[in-house]
């Protein structure tokens, strides 16, 4: 280890003397007071074990790197949940390391020899990365004789038109979300995870993105998304326990016990017309969402934080939020209680080759307990009327199973399912 | 303005009334000290105006915006030009305004009109922003009647082995590369530029890019690439006045005086085949370098900084750094001390769908005074002989003569070549 060892910040070596951050701190990797010659960088980590997985309920960093990834294996249903078996152990080891801003575990020193870790983290704290695993639809098939555990809330998305799914990005028996305020780290974990995985998985889709730097953390400001409007004001705030309890977190009510305090991810990429949108008067950018573009203040309101009036009409007799105005639409208000935690990233993935346009939108991610019940009506609803959808189309999407976090060393992700 | 003026933060409204950092601070937007709730947000700006443009020898925040825009304009040389420098005058002002932490100029309040900002980075730091402009060979064709302006430095790039260049993300009549500590920030110019430029421009391809979040600013550790090694250790020091106007700066020795206090800005999307390198024993991966991994100091040293010692020979007689190491091959002590200002991110875009493996790999950016005695000389031997030949590919180019900054408000990107 003595080369290892010798990397002159050497937090991934050493593994942690230096922490100085928490889940809750939301501190930027490499903050300091001022003196940024002499102060010693922060070390922001999530813890990895617990009750929930990290990734759901903890602060979002700015950075995502996620990814879908399928098993290849071909023998028999026991031989193949064998391997899924000893997948998962070693995903989670790695997985447990990472977070803990220590290299992937294993020999990066001997010479003759491909090292355990790829390196391009090497130096780097782990920046609040948390590692968020799931299983698809798709891992219920005859492959592994799981058939009989699929939880019914893992029902395959409907059809939910204005959609226009690219299969090359949608679906995946597996998915890895990274997220951290360094995209290095996040890219660090996809890539690792697909390469421990050789031989077992082939990654299927990936998708990056990104947030405002100064807009995530514990002090967040609600960051804004590429039409320039803030995103996630009404959003379900993660450290309330009966909200997360209610909405997110999956209990008694499941059909299989293995998701228990574990939650159902749903992810969109939901493509955004910005040339179209940036053409759009303010007044109607401002009606198309139901708030003010730069306070992000409902219609009715004055600060972001004002709960909307749905009820308030104009002097012309109209509804100041127009009926379909989308905050009105996917109000919890107006949707017989249902919420969801959401968990948005901007992408931008260069020019479409056809329109000379930016390939631009969000990458949307929601966390709920019963999708069939939460994102799939209040999609429905959006769908049909939103005013919005002139200018996105949903293009990617996926659904998994999350479930709880392994409660602690040696325990790996879905023991309970694959154990 | 009354709506606009009352963002929470307003930076981008107030304009620089909180201004705490300065380009060499190296201070990340959001940072405070400790107590998160309650300090004021670092706003961290490089001037704008000046001898040389930023974005070259200031130091490289950690995310990277660059696209490339053709004109499409179609009228006579004179209207053509009357055109370009109507663009030029009205992208440096919204340039000067975002490098600033303002909004793009114009009306972004009245209802009944687009806004003149498309607002995803409202409330945002700069972070250190900088926006740096280009023209590339094309301009000089005969659509402006500029072919007597072109410089004899920007000569067409020659073929390059093992180059295998995508023309869709190659050349373009105009570059600006935006770097920033926040990617939203970032984003937000090459799509404003876009937008303003309607009409007369369109985007011909883009790139984002990001280096370590802990490994960028003043205080910078040197950033690794994907490959897992420390890349730009013997980088040219930007605040070097000395080298910078020996082998990045433009000075007497110019054929066209528009281009003193410039430099030469070539851009190379390089591939990396990481799984294949993945796989390479970390012996291999050292001598393909000439480094050691960990450390980042050479084969024939113990610290990242110590000079290699070329002639260095083992126990059997064999070069320590080996004859096809990279790090030999790119000294300029054997290349008759040439030397380029490199300025590299990491990027990845998802799967290539043909192999399932990761599309990623270095986006690299050198600055120099002749690319023809500079880059093309240093690649020609890299591309002969170096042993990361075997990793890489390059697979996108650009070449664009940036001119120096503006001198002042009023004055505009190029003046001296189109006004």
């Amino acid at each position: 280890m003595t080369e290892f060892r010798a990397s002159r910040r050497g937090l991934l070596a050493l593994g942690g003397a230096a922490v100085a951050g928490a889940a809750t701190s939301g501190a930027l990797a490499g903050c300091d007071s001022g003196s940024s010659k002499t102060a010693a960088p922060v070390v922001a980590k999530v813890p990895f074990y617990g009750a929930h997985q990290a990734g759901i309920a903890t602060p979002a960093p700015a950075r995502l790197a996620f990814a879908t990834y399928d098993l290849t294996v071909d023998g028999s249903p026991q031989e193949n949940l064998a391997a899924l078996r000893q997948l998962l152990q070693t995903w989670t080891a790695a997985a447990a390391a990472m977070a803990d801003g220590k290299p992937v575990p294993g020999d990066s020193n001997t010479l003759v020899a491909p090292p355990a870790d790829t390196g391009e983290a090497y130096g780097s704290s782990p920046a609040n990365l948390t590692i968020t695993f799931g299983v698809g639809p798709s891992l219920f098939d005859g492959r592994f004789g799981l058939a009989s555990r699929r939880p019914a809330a893992l029902a395959d998305l409907p059809m939910l038109p204005p959609e226009n799914l690219d299969p090359a990005r949608s679906g995946g028996d597996l998915v890895v979300q990274a997220c951290s305020d360094d995209p290095v780290v996040a890219f660090h974990v996809i890539r690792n995870l697909a390469r421990l995985g050789r031989g077992t998985v082939v990654m299927r889709w990936s998708q990056l993105g990104f947030g405002n730097a100064t807009s995530n953390g514990a002090s967040q400001e609600t960051p804004r998304n590429l039409l320039g409007f803030k995103d996630g004001t009404r959003n379900i705030d993660g450290s309330d326990a009966q909200l997360m309890n209610q909405h997110v977190w999956v209990g008694d009510e499941t059909d299989q016990q293995w998701m228990r305090g574990g939650s159902y991810l749903v992810a969109r990429r939901i493509a955004m017309h910005i040339e179209a949108w940036d053409r759009d008067y303010l007044a109607d950018q401002q009606h198309v969402f139901g708030r003010f573009k730069y306070t992000g203040a409902p219609l009715t309101g004055s600060n972001e934080r004002d709960t909307p009036n749905f009820a308030a009409k104009d002097a012309s007799g109209q509804p100041v939020i127009p009926v379909n105005a989308h905050i009105r639409l996917a109000a919890h208000e107006n949707n017989g209680g249902i919420r969801i935690l959401r968990r948005g990233y901007s992408y931008t993935d260069g020019i479409i080759s056809a329109s000379g346009e930016l390939d631009a939108g969000l990458f949307f991610i929601a966390f709920q307990k019963d999708p069939r019940k939460q994102f799939v009506t209040l999609q429905r609803g959006l769908g049909a009327h939103d005013a919005l959808n002139e200018y996105i189309q949903h293009v990617g999407s996926g659904l998994f199973a999350c479930p709880p976090a392994p409660s602690g060393q040696g325990r790996y992700w879905a023991q309970d399912l694959v154990g």
